[in-house]
């Protein structure tokens, strides 16, 4: 209203006088419409700005009306996408940036990989170059890979996602998500991944460390524009779709890339954190395939494993049963190899000599271990029974073939071409005398403890990939069981349809991996994928069958390399264990709390800070009363005594209170537990909001606090809840 | 070590004598590699119980090890199971349950579909008897629905959906999920499905609902079977788990099942949660199927509206421009109908002759409504042009066609068969006159307000699938469009590939349903109907284009039906209003708490509890101090105070402090907040932890208390956490 009568008096001030007046009202009126703030409004129309509504030179243009519309409506567009921008363009930029570097890796490590090949094929019939130029390759890559990233950062190794979890659960790691680590680890990964199928590492875990890193940078550059330093959460937020955008990028999958990250990362999240991954890993997803595209290595954007199953009847109803049993198979299978492989990590590091070996020389260590994996390989020799002059990549798709090589070498026995035949990829894993069965169990065996062997190289490497291949050869290898044991298919119904070795391999790669990772989105990822997801049901039953199993008998491989690295980790507690009821705060807070008293005189301050090495102390409001009032940091403490010298005569009894009085300031407490908070609350906030430590109050006195080493359970993975 | 010695004590008292003394040694050591606690292991020796390694009566049988090797498994079985039995069996009797009770009432609903479809072709050729018969169906069923369900309890129309919501945020609505609800809201919703595509109404709401409350059922039933009835975390659990398997029964998609519901209800969710939900979602959706398979309607586990799009190149890239384009068109159209459906209901809310109507009889206005839609839909006058003769899975399966129809009628024109033919199905979309583009677009302008009159009819009804079916058609239309403008196929790199019309239906469904809810799995879910997982990438673009602009403009269906009943209900704070970072909780703190003193006269205290109605109270050291001790329930209070009498004498003054030492218990307060505490905390904790109230203290003072209702922003929906 104030409005209108501010534009009344304003109009009949101006030139248009009388006859305009009625029309600029229902026009001033049209403008109070306006979801504004009339306040601003009004400020707006006494400052004459540029946002005023009426200036003199529009009124006396043509169709003033629409004009302005046009303007407040382009006006409302900009305010809009540059609201929105503010962040999403953030997250765009990190799914095209990963994309990219996703990309030009895979790009860089194809042309090694091809000039290998001709290498290794234009070198003549020695068996003695051959075998040099097939080892020597991969031995200098692997060393190389080893030397530089290790000499960069000595934590560059791995795969980084265990580190991650440590991080994004709330602990800081200072330096790991530093950009001096991302050049380290995408030359070593690149390396890495150069070797093909003979060492038998893959990709996932240091890309989504290298994800992690670009997004903390976007992140705090993001802070640096809007000037918004102190906000951690929104910190975590790009954190969080960081890791979703590094499986994306690698897999073209951004469902899958979202969930797996999500299962993988953190045990909550919120559906706003959900969302912009959903975004981050789409921009990813669609860049990686659109660079393929104008590569020309596609028509179009379509899936990286495409399959051809059959669609009208995938499977048949008894099937369901196999698909169990291959996930129970492939849960106990998984439980052998995370126990093989944490011992077998655990006996390296407690083995003298070799302990000594990687502490002093780890190139030496990965040439040895590359050049023993090599040597296996050599494809004259016992490479022929395990497939190895095919890429990891090639292995997949291979094994995903929706014919029965059982059936179909029955009667004809294919040749072994020079060169992989990139038609019939599978006649690689045929073998005369062993058959196919021979060469996947024989794979399965040696690939099983030579994947033991190669994640005990330091060098960035994921171990996601590898799992999935083993998974991949179960499946098959029971599918072609299956396809030979009911060779017209299995009845059901009067009708029958053949069985697709195939859909066995889907779900066995799926199913291993799964266990392998405590993760249920991997059965998502084979439809991403494959292009195809008839095989809904079975697949996600063998997932959850092979879930059930190695949950409760193993750790993750995740959780399995912080309990040997002994990073940080706040530890599920289970549902089940009823005995943690009764657990409270009191039980296991920190109770000796050093406090400072707000009555504590100056000298015996100095000793309490000298004496002790904390970052921050609470205060309390008396030494008698012990009430908490607030916290202070102890390098500000410093500050203010270092700034307050020449009081400090043993006369004048100066006490905290001055201090705090002069400037040093108290921050406030804003969450206070009690010693009857039960141990699910308690493990409950820090789980949900990554807290660092909290303080225990009782009658408004802090008798104790409580951080990540108290709550129960944090070194072991299978503690569940009793106080220690 | 213990052990052993034992063991060789004990072997060499026993019968066995000296020589099997090494053996049974070795056997001792083998079991101390058990994992069990050698303590447990010990006790059970001394005791010489059943779990015991050795007793007299084996070490005379055969193969003693291998027997108890076997005993010892299945014992390690039983524990593993039984334990594993305590929780997951209820969440598998859940699914199996639901997908029992889906199966059922869509065969029902299906015989009365059945039952009208041969009435309605047998009474003859007479318009009127048609007419009547199309229309006495629908109108007796709605009527009859709505009677039905608000007789028995007067909140069992609409979706449930957002009642749920506020369940599930921590708010207690009783009566909600009782299961004399259950009745009502399955044969009211029953009688709803059998209406057909005439009242154009869907299941998974109301679904969802009736899956929540037999999940409490189970839920409550479980704790009392364990005896654990004070854990509320554990039945939230279960509700979670019970909505995952409410729309995985609907549409045998477990995924999607899992995070719509996620998306959905909730704000935050745990990974816990998300296995839960994913095994009963699959126990659900496997359940589903197979009766499908015993009832002979299928002869394998299939997906529920299959497609046969082309594999090779099922898009161009050029295309994925009109794919996004298709997004922004289904998010516009979003926010109009949800604009419109939120301010109909309003009207009807706010209109006099209206409100009285639906207040005093609600089968009468069902009744009328029913009538206009039927009528509307009459298969030879308007019904004609909106394919009213085919069911909604009809709608949608013709819908998801990979032919283009305006291709395939430019020459021939098909016939209007007596009876829509389900080989081509598609035909009912075809009009000589009109085109498929004017059926189309005339459905959708139809269907449009049809849809959102039926939204207003009180009876169990869901939403989705109807919005689901919109957005099929705004995709077809495009479709359709794009066929015709490029009848050769949009060229890229040299080769041209045909349009697929029924992508674009696929895509424009999960945008449309995707807007509407503000969700992001109805890209997943599509591809769980339809088997085909190749069009992830161009449909998850147009699903997250059509989010941007629905989710920055309107609230989503369900927080606009909250908004309308007035649910009580914590909105999302946006990342981005830095504005609200300096809000404490001071600014919005309930600073009037009435606290009870210890030291408080038994008068005083009657007063107190008398004239206010709270259900517990904050209990102080004194008066004077106001420092908090914990909180007294009101009944607590009350009966102690009742058990108390013969003391009342004004002479000796009784205090609250003599009532708590006689028995009256107090609760600890287990978390508390600051006046300091930032309000983005504080909603976190409302959100995460799903808490009815907090109180305040300042130095162990109780000075004020946070709820749900004062949390900012608690009724509106796009308030951005401004202090009010």
């Amino acid at each position: 209203m104030a409005l209108t009568v501010l534009l009344c008096e304003r109009i009949l001030e101006g030139p248009g006088g009388g006859v305009k007046a009625l029309e600029q009202l229902a026009e001033g009126l049209w403008i109070c419409c306006f979801p504004r703030d009339p306040m601003e409004e009004l400020v707006g129309l006494r400052e004459g700005s540029s946002g005023s509504p009426v200036t003199l030179q529009e009124l006396w243009g043509p169709c003033p009306r629409i004009r302005q519309g046009i303007r407040g409506g382009l006006e409302w567009l900009k305010k809009q996408l540059f609201r929105v921008g503010e962040d999403w363009y953030f997250l765009m930029a990190l799914g095209v940036l990963m994309a990219l570097i996703s990309y030009a890796m895979n790009f860089a490590v194809e042309s090694v990989v091809r000039a290998h090949k001709w290498l290794y094929r234009e070198i003549g019939d020695s068996h003695l170059l051959r075998y040099l130029s097939w080892t020597v390759y991969p031995v200098a890559l692997i060393s190389f890979s080893s030397g530089f990233s290790q000499s960069i950062t000595p934590f560059s190794g791995g795969s980084g996602i265990p580190e991650l979890k440590t991080i994004l659960s709330g602990v800081v790691l200072d330096d790991y998500l530093d950009i001096k680590n991302f050049g380290a680890k995408v030359v070593g990964l690149s390396c890495t991944l150069a070797t093909g199928s003979t060492i038998f590492l893959g990709k996932v875990g240091p890309f989504v460390h290298l994800s992690v890193m670009i997004a903390a940078y976007l992140g705090r550059m993001r802070m640096k524009t809007i000037g918004d330093s102190d906000n951690k959460s929104k910190q975590n937020e790009m954190l969080v779709a960081g890791a979703a955008v590094g499986v994306a990028t690698v897999f073209a999958a951004p469902f899958s890339g979202v969930l797996f990250s999500i299962e993988v990362m953190s045990s909550h999240f919120s559906v706003w954190d959900y969302w912009r991954g959903f975004f981050a890993a789409t921009c990813g997803a669609f860049m990686f395939r659109l660079l393929a595209i104008f590569n020309s290595e596609q028509e179009t954007i379509t899936t990286l494993f495409q399959t051809s199953f059959p669609v009208d009847v995938p499977f048949d109803l008894p099937e369901i049963f196999f698909f169990v049993a291959l996930g129970a198979i492939c849960g106990v299978l998984a439980c052998a190899y995370l126990f093989c492989q944490r011992n077998f990590v655990i006996f390296i590091k407690t083995n003298r000599i070799l302990s000594s070996l990687l502490a002093t020389s780890k190139p030496l260590y990965s040439a040895l271990a590359a050049l023993a994996l090599a040597s296996i390989t050599y494809p004259p020799s016992v490479g022929r029974f395990i497939a190895s002059r095919l890429s990891m990549g090639e292995l997949l798709s291979s094994l995903l073939d929706n014919n029965s090589w059982a059936l179909m070498t029955r009667n004809s026995s294919p040749p072994w071409p020079a060169e992989p035949d990139p038609q019939n990829m599978w006649f690689e894993w045929y073998h005369p005398q062993f058959t196919v069965f021979g060469t996947l169990i024989f794979f399965f065996i040696m690939k099983f403890w030579m994947l033991i062997l190669a994640t005990t190289l330091p060098i960035p490497a994921g171990y996601f990939m590898p799992v999935f291949i083993l998974g991949a050869v179960i499946g098959r290898l029971l599918g072609e069981a299956l396809s030979v044991a009911f060779p017209e298919g299995i009845v059901a119904g009067g009708v029958t349809n053949p069985i697709t070795p195939g859909a066995y391999a889907l779900a066995g790669a799926a199913a291993f991996s799964g266990a392998v990772t405590h993760t249920i989105s991997t059965a998502l990822l084979v439809f991403e994928l494959t292009g195809q997801i008839m095989h809904a049901l079975p697949v996600l039953m063998a997932v959850l069958a092979a879930n059930a199993i190695t949950q409760s008998c193993q750790p993750s491989f995740y959780d399995g390399t912080i309990i040997i690295k002994k990073l940080p980790y706040l530890p599920r507690i289970l549902g089940r264990s009823l005995g943690s009821h009764p657990v409270t705060v009191e039980h296991f807070m920190n109770g000796t709390i050093t406090t400072l008293a707000k009555d504590m005189p100056l000298g015996e301050l100095v000793k309490v800070v000298t004496s002790t090495g904390l970052a921050e102390y609470p205060l309390v409001e008396s030494t008698e009363s012990q009430l908490l009032v607030g916290v202070v940091q102890r390098a500000q403490l410093v500050r203010a005594l270092q700034a307050e010298p020449p009081s400090w005569a043993p006369g004048q009894q100066q006490c905290l209170q001055d201090l705090l009085a002069g400037g040093c300031p108290v921050e406030p407490v804003t969450l206070q537990l009690s010693p009857e908070t039960p141990l699910h609350q308690a493990h409950n906030l820090f789980e949900m909001l990554n807290l660092q430590s909290l303080f225990v109050t009782s009658r408004g006195r802090a008798v104790g606090s409580v951080s990540w080493v108290e709550v129960p359970g944090s070194p072991g993975w299978n503690v569940v809840g009793e106080p220690m």
